[in-house]
């Protein structure tokens, strides 16, 4: 609500065509306010270039067949869409800066409240980007990153399978702000309704004890992109990845602790609820990770976002 | 998205003032968006009179206060914007017919994409009015609804109380299509883990058995002000209402099965997943209530539904 | 009860000796009724020839340690039995049909009630046979099978486990009638207590994914001979197989969706509640698989299938 | 299976008319076999006169509805045929013994299966009796009963409501076998998936604590028509009866525990898992509960089990 | 370990007699170190009175049934012990102040480890005393207190009954590491495995709403004294009291919540994981409760715990 | 309590010096009574020489960190002491028998309870050994061991995860106390809230099936450091291990079962709830993995049991 304060040179794709971001916006009728009901991604450029934009797309459309929810468009118009998009709004990204991508996939309004909003039928589809937050991550790249587990848990596969991305995520906002309360500034992890690690709100975990990483099993959380990039970085490097039922024992042991998300990769975790995890500071199997992962992507990930954290 | 075409003279309360409608819109960085963060209330007028307004208020913030979300202004305050809201917009409703009323609150927007839409720190209220949409459940009075009982689960209370009303409902979306490809036009019913009956998205259920009304206990379903009415009706009638954990067997075995929600009151259940219940018609306990609800209000409820169904 | 009309030629083994099978039958005082205490097996011939007998016969075994039920002879002593039936049963099979095995073993008589009924002790082995009824699932595989997922789940384990094969199956049946009242002629999948796929009321499920087949936990579901099947010829034909914790969201954004099952083999989904799996056809991998499996036992199985299915 | 060695006197209601109990039988085609699919009750008389016969009927027709069975007839059909079955088996009742009364109803063959059998479509209703087995439970009104609680838990409500009656009971019967190799002889009580208490294998839990009676609540097991007597008699004798979630705390801690169940009424429980309940002994509630419920039936139950447990 | 330094009065009751505390010790081959097999009670007296002193015998003797665990002494004889260890500690009791009172019974050394310690068989049975810490909670009955629920949970009573009060409080002990890493000096509040509040470490929770006051239900927690005896000051002055499932929700929307133990009494909660309960402050009905149990006992109980922490 | 009749030459590490067994004792103020707040490890030597030390010392430091509890003291310190501690105590063992070796950390007194007992800050840390009591298992080498799997389940890992080694272990105690009172000389096995094998009171549970080891899954038990032998004397053998989920059906359909822990290395279980296992006799995978052991460490273990049990 209110004005809109975008600048004159962002760019989105909106129903079918890209236009000034200022016409992106829900009227209180559709779907995505009603029920929450969108499915999104959000995908991330390294040195300008999607990062494996296709395995978004793809599990954007995973997540839309569990919705039931049919967008209108191919993932190849989606992802021609979304380049166009990116280029249309590169001149106004500071040199050397990086972007978030973002897709909202929503049902249209609800039937009962055509005479609000646009009042169409159908679902929508918006593209849009921003610049990347660094200030928000940039020391937890050098400091660690502290996590609390708050007392809520996730949402059950039995009510909602979280290898879906929809921004019905009121559960996460709760989990936060327990956190937050109590811990400002860390990040919050969830554990399911067995006591099982199951994600962070936004990002995957990940465990070093003894030369391996170990990661919650597949279907315990969002099936993350950037843990996939992760799971790769780690078999060049003779890393070997395992699945495993976790709880708050393992990240305790644990020789390092990892979050991996999209807009920085990977993070150290070096507390949790208050206690050190391994030594108190960043490991070195993070060292070797993100390392590789810079090399990968041509972009030197910390110092990238040290610069830009004390730009703002 | 697309464009807003409400009529020139629906008006809705925005950021603390009285604007119209096409005002009320949320930019992709709002947490109401991101997160599907919004606590929100839906409450009606019957002649035009908003109905139980103060306990839905009530309700609003109980939710706020769960959600840690401080609205900025007071029960009181938001009680007069809200019946300012519902006169500017009567003179657009038509004679006898009533009006949803809508509130909204989110947090406003994520810090991290403050550059988009209005960028403002702190919560956004929103008060909007709709004309009920009669035509969608008048039939069910006569006939009777059809339920059905999806595979998909009730979010457990581990990680969200249904208490609190929130448009982070996803689960209620994909419950809804699950349960319409099997039978459109069915309202839909949750069991939680347990397989206990919960609630149906978007309403409350009663049970009739032996002449006597049962309910799930309070902490399985959202706390119905509805429901409430119906107690205070089944007080008056000397009809006994009592808390039970119930499941599909009592659904089966009883002799009236009733929903109750904000823009219909009451409803009858007539079949449960295919079956019948009881005689298979609307029953005595419905007919009873219904009619002191009419009553109560001073508009016949099913009447005025007929009548406006019919004029569409 | 009423009259028994099985020709005259049908044979079974009842109480160590093959008989006619009208003879086969409980009495109400039989733990088989009062307990509805039956451990059984069903196999099939292909081409006249019993398949995977011995699998069959030693999963009845397990299951009847697990049910602490001593039927009274040795597995070598019930294959015997088991081929004699069969070859009784044989001149009386339509040519190119093929047949149903059945083992069904109770305890006998309820001590209490030994007065009615044969009020023998010990247990009771039963060995009939019928012929496959083809046109119950023929065009299934050419068309694909529905399946629904009713709101009744799978008994858990910490109550039975389901790789005992038991005649006890109110559960299946209410699951069946649930799901048959909103789609007749559906298959009936059956999920946890926590949501995870177990089995279909008599058949294992296969998922396809990026060309490789994910099944449930071995201790989800029956151990089925069918499903063992499968996973040979998967391996000979070099797909690979996997078991995981799987979701609706497994089968909503497979490629392929399968049943097996010791009458038909092996079936392929193409809708779940109501939606598509993958293109909502008959995929390539069950083509391969069901292709391979006709070769391995000498039997074109879809066609005769259809052979028989018309000529009912 | 077997020769029937029925008395020629005993006769049963099976397919709409009262016929030679021997032609009471179940041929494996029968979904009493194929599923264990039969509803069911169980009454008796006491002085000859059936006990509470409306309310297991009406009790058998709740069952119905929830197994989705229509039997064919009428409650008022079924109470006319059950009070002919009695009649006609008086004269081979010992003078002042009891009888039991069963019903089954079955949905009829599997359609699959139509040549073996009666092959009919339809439900079957078997009525039949037999006279009580006193000699199993008479000297415990005077030592008590032992129970054993196996590792084995009660099904859980979100796959079968236990207020179903069903002889689908496998469960029951493991449990059973468990509790009697440690311990032959034992009752055998069943807790549900959170260890809360659920019911004895055939019978409810009565706990007496402080001059109150606990009963696990309405839902965790079936409603007992025995146990709504006991209730009847507590408010007569001014004894208070309240629904509770009971574990095996309650049970250790209890002042005397009891057993309520069809055949014998009353039972007292003077161990539990080998520790002794209360004293020890049967107590003094039990002892004024089963006197009331003597002269309210006009037969000393006690007595007249010890008088046919000798006479065997 | 280490030396004990107690002062040369205190005296404690041990293995049948009075005798100096110091005396009062466990060695490692005690089944109170191997298993933490301790039942035991904690009371207190009121200006140096025992409070209902019976109660807690009679909780330790429930608790030691559920551990099966004879204790070789009558209830009464425990009494008369009790009685004496106070009456020696008294002379050096301050005046004015008051004293806890322990009971712990163990079963004795474990039969492996019979060469160290005493190697007696049979339980141990110690009583002794200490002065109450007024300074740990003087200042939470004006400022109220916070408390934290961690992310640990309660264990299940399929594990155990929480009403069993036993020193086997691992879990308590790694709460509440969790919650005072977060906020050191908050009490900590635990759910159980369904999100349903428990109790506090130590002490049951009570929360008012609309007048009302709302406690877990009866074994969700211990059977806490102090708990009863607001329930019957509560009763005397018209204050309803109801037990409910309660989550966090009715924490956060309560007016007030409240903690019983035995050593305070009752607190004042003002503070939930960092948000505020009601006004944030010590509320009416605190004020009302503690009153009356002032004057029911005759100390004024906030004033003498202000008295005693500032002496320290 | 009572009197220490230890020997003189008994030695323990306590507080960090090695002193008389009899100064090792707690006071009822430390916290290893009040909370049961021991962790604690459990060796062993095998001809005199401690058995992988190492591996227990490192689970010790894991327990130590999920306990949030410093020892005060290094690995490699604690390992000094350790072998002091054996090296003291060995004139005192007979010669060609074995000692256990314990290990307990406890964070010391309660601070509300300084002035009884040491009343010192910091943890306590003491080794203690003891001679092997082989006359309590000797035999079930020989004749196998019975194991009842009790109606307690363990604990939850939402409240605490089964690889911290914990003295608080009154479920352990209570679940024996429930079958031993069925079954006096059988071990105990529990089962998780899911009705899946967790572990036996102080062993892991090993099951052979088709010629593969199945056992638990990592974080349903203790990790074993007699299972971390197992596995590798398996890998040694080629007897491939692996991990999965377990229920009673698997024991009862297992070819052998067996138990490993420290004491006695590894049992042959032969029956469980009164069921035979496999053969109902040691089976050739238990002999081939004691011999191997036994060679491993240069004891015949079965021997040695038996020649110390006879010298008893």
């Amino acid at each position: 609500m209110g004005n809109p304060c975008v600048s004159a040179s962002a760019w989105a794709y909106v129903d079918g065509a890209v236009v000034p971001l200022e016409q992106a916006r829900y009227w209180p009728n559709d779907l995505a306010i009603i029920y929450g009901e969108v499915v999104y991604e959000a995908a991330r450029t390294f040195g300008g270039r999607p990062f494996r934009l296709q395995e978004h797309i793809e599990r954007l459309y995973r997540s839309l067949r569990y919705a039931r929810l049919d967008p209108g468009l191919t993932p190849d118009e989606l992802t021609t869409a979304t380049l166009e998009v990116v280029e249309r709004n590169r001149p106004d990204l500071p040199d050397g800066s990086d972007t978030w991508i973002f897709h909202n996939v929503t049902r249209g309004s609800h039937p009962h409240f055509g005479t609000v909003g646009r009042g169409g039928a159908g679902p929508n589809v918006l593209v849009w980007t921003h610049e990347l937050g660094f200030r928000y991550w940039a020391r937890h790249y050098l400091e660690g990153a502290r996590c609390v587990i708050p007392s809520v848990r996730h949402v059950e596969a039995a009510a909602q399978d979280p290898r879906m991305k929809t921004r019905s995520r009121m559960v996460f906002a709760r989990a936060e702000q327990e956190a937050h309360a109590l811990d400002p500034g860390a990040y919050t992890l969830l554990l399911d309704g067995g006591g099982r690690i199951a994600e962070a709100t936004g990002a995957n975990v990940l465990l070093v004890r003894g030369g391996e990483i170990l990661t919650p099993r597949t279907g315990a959380a969002l099936e993350g992109v950037s843990l996939g990039m992760a799971r790769d970085l780690s078999a060049d490097l003779g890393i070997p990845v395992r699945e495993a039922d976790l709880t708050t024992y393992d990240v305790l042991v644990a020789d390092e602790a990892l979050l991996s998300s999209t807009p920085y990769g990977l993070l150290p975790v070096t507390r949790v609820n208050g206690a050190p995890v391994g030594s108190g500071q960043p490991g070195p199997v993070f060292a070797r990770l993100i390392d590789a992962w810079s090399e990968s992507v041509g972009v030197n990930i910390v110092d990238q976002a040290q610069r830009f954290a004390e730009a703002r």
